[in-house]
């Protein structure tokens, strides 16, 4: 395929995309829903044979349960659509209106990005979420999805591409890429695509990074702290720190480092180590650590490393101050929290630590555009890049995300103990 | 001198940077005033002695106006600090407070980037406006400013890191770079400066994009276009042109190529190249505009060309439409202006063309922070990346400067028959 050619189509299609009124996107996305649910037994079969030949390669349980895509995962997707609708329209939002001087107006407006390409993992339920997310914002979207889920792809894309049509979408609002040797040509198509999006390993998103001129948005790594305060509520504590480490152990938000104030370590490790969950967690502790219970060493690598694996490094620290320079030094600047019931340490490890995500006594594992009540995300970035135009004061800003807890944690939520329920302020 | 250890100091302090509130920020700025006002005639001897060496080198005329520092440039200036400082904090505002659950709060709260590096031009007036902007949006800032402005450039580092510091912000809240060949180790240190700032030619800003994994903010080339659509008001179209394109030749906002309509441009064209300019703007037209003036052919290559000159290219089209895609095809993405009485065509014009700032009826040298009312700029960006943290609907849109105007100039401003007089709606 000349990918040169076919990008510079969608980018010429991504103009029209873009000024798509809410009513057509809106449309195409009840369209889909619709297209879904009549073509499900379609989909599960192709799922079964993706299933199947899965199985038959003795593909590792976690790849084979991403794979899955049942009614419970349709319902998932059909859910996260109706919410998208229902969502305020991204675009043509004004977010000011300036007079310059009589008769001169300045106006700033949101608008798409243009052409998005998008290389996600094995979960086909990825690609409904991010073409969706796409069409609501008015962008073209170019997927590559996992080659084990390539039969479940290429009927809901066929499924999503027909209903988004009918809707009145341009033809090049969504392509499927197959060949996974053909992202090597997609990454050079840096004329008419604005935007990589890489979902993978970190060894692949730094491959995209190094050899694309597209700008990129993701992270490579996801090294998670939390820091136990010496004044934390060891009842709030070690649920959060299990919740983090072990609630879904291959995702980006997970905890790979716990760092412990030393007025407390005597108390917390053990009882740490006491849990019920800790049979399945390996611990690796600091030579301090090691005085205080029975563990394996931590090297200064495992400091930096992102586990993705029931494995939890440790370090004692002397103060708030050493935790939040180790997070800043050591981190990957996407998640971390303070467990703690001190409102002033909150404040301070939440202005210093330089993370898209900075918690206090709660979970790692909400950060995630579903919890944070976005109807879904087509990835987290740990990147601070955001400005266009004259760059003033506002697009020297970027923010953070600060989450107050009280101990809450993601296993309730998935679990199904608690709701969300969500109320903007 | 060790660019990775001075760097990862300078990282250190910008954590203390991002938290500091507003007052020791405009304290800062205050002190900045009064300083270079002490200062002034000591300043204004190094600018003398940096214009005496430039006029030995034989620098052309538009280096040495830049180069001046003069009583006027300092009041320009001072004035910018005094109109920064009344600015809101651009900090800890919040962007959306949202309870998840009961007693889970999410927050999106501005913050600084961190550590921004900016490499600019030969005007000196250019460090005070930089280091200003991140003193106020709490960012470190790393300067490297044209050799020309040496001695200029480091009395006023001298003046203004003086005051900052006596004002309470930390050590590395502003480093000036002096040799040229620094630049190269600077941007090696991907792990302590987040962003960089390049401003001058094409292929200077296109060096550091390739050898550099630090995020480029700013743009490498200003192709910016006028189209006269059929409609339009020639008492209009006229100064419009002549302004975007002869104002002020080397800005990166001037006009490069004219688009007409094929049915105005037998009465546009002879009046244009008649017009009081004319004398000094050298046009190169296309087949049909050779059929309607007497002016030198040009070529495919002039279409894509920034030409920093008295040279503007013209291209008679048929429609809107071939208007809208010549731009998206040989345009930069900076800014773009139609001259028209249609209201449906600009809306077109204005939603279709995918660049930064999209105009109509007034001249393309608007596109400047200082006139957009954002007290001054540290550049312009025609890149659209600026999402962090889960990236849902809000972190796939951008924006564009949407400009109304009624045939106004910049050179009404310039010259002081104008002024501005900024007024939010």
């Amino acid at each position: 395929m000349n990918y040169n050619e076919l990008t510079k189509q969608i980018k010429l299609d991504s103009y029209m995309m873009s000024s798509l009124p809410i009513q057509i996107r809106n449309a195409a996305l009840s369209n889909i829903i619709e297209a879904l649910l009549a073509k499900k037994d379609d989909i599960f079969l192709a799922n079964k044979e993706d299933l199947e030949s899965a199985e038959s390669n003795n593909e590792p349980a976690p790849i084979l349960n991403r794979l899955i895509f049942d009614s419970h995962k349709l319902k998932g997707v059909i859910d996260g659509i109706s919410s998208l609708i229902s969502l305020k329209d991204p675009l043509f939002n004004l977010q000011l209106v300036r007079e310059l001087d009589q008769g001169l107006i300045l106006k700033k407006e949101t608008c798409p990005i243009g052409v998005i390409g998008v290389i996600f993992e094995s979960r086909p339920d990825a690609l409904v979420q991010i073409s969706t997310l796409c069409i609501k914002s008015g962008n073209c979207s170019i997927l590559k999805g996992g080659k084990e889920a390539a039969k479940t792809n290429k009927i809901l894309f066929d499924v999503i591409y027909a209903a988004g049509i009918d809707a009145g979408l341009p033809k090049g609002f969504m392509t499927l890429i197959e060949n996974r040797a053909d992202i090597n040509e997609l990454i050079k198509c840096h004329d008419s695509i604005d935007l990589l999006i890489p979902r993978g390993s970190n060894s692949f998103v730094q491959y995209i990074m190094s050899n694309s001129k597209i700008p990129v948005m993701g992270h490579a790594d996801g090294v998670c702290h939390i820091y136990v305060d010496q004044s934390a509520d060891l009842d709030k504590a070690l649920p959060v720190i299990m919740d983090s480490k072990a609630q879904y152990v291959t995702a980006c938000n997970t905890l790979e480092t716990l760092l412990v104030h030393k007025d407390i370590a005597a108390e917390l490790l053990p009882a740490l180590q006491n849990s019920s969950y800790a049979g399945n967690v390996e611990l690796r502790g600091c030579p301090k650590t090691l005085k205080t219970i029975d563990c394996i060493p931590a090297t200064e690598e495992d400091f930096k490393t992102e586990y993705l694996d029931f494995i939890l490094s440790i370090k004692i620290v002397e103060n708030l101050d050493e935790a939040i320079n180790h997070i800043n030094k050591y981190g990957s600047h996407h998640t971390d929290c303070i467990v703690t019931e001190i409102t002033g340490d909150a404040t301070k490890f939440m202005a210093l630590v330089d993370s898209a995500n900075v918690y206090q006594n709660c979970s790692t594992r909400f950060a995630d555009g579903y919890r944070y009540g976005f109807g879904a995300e087509v990835g987290i970035s740990t990147g601070k890049l955001h400005a266009r135009g004259p760059v003033g004061l506002d697009g020297l800003v970027t923010y953070k995300y600060k989450l107050f807890g009280n101990g809450h944690i993601v296993a309730d939520y998935v679990e199904g103990r608690k709701n969300f329920n969500f109320v903007d302020k």
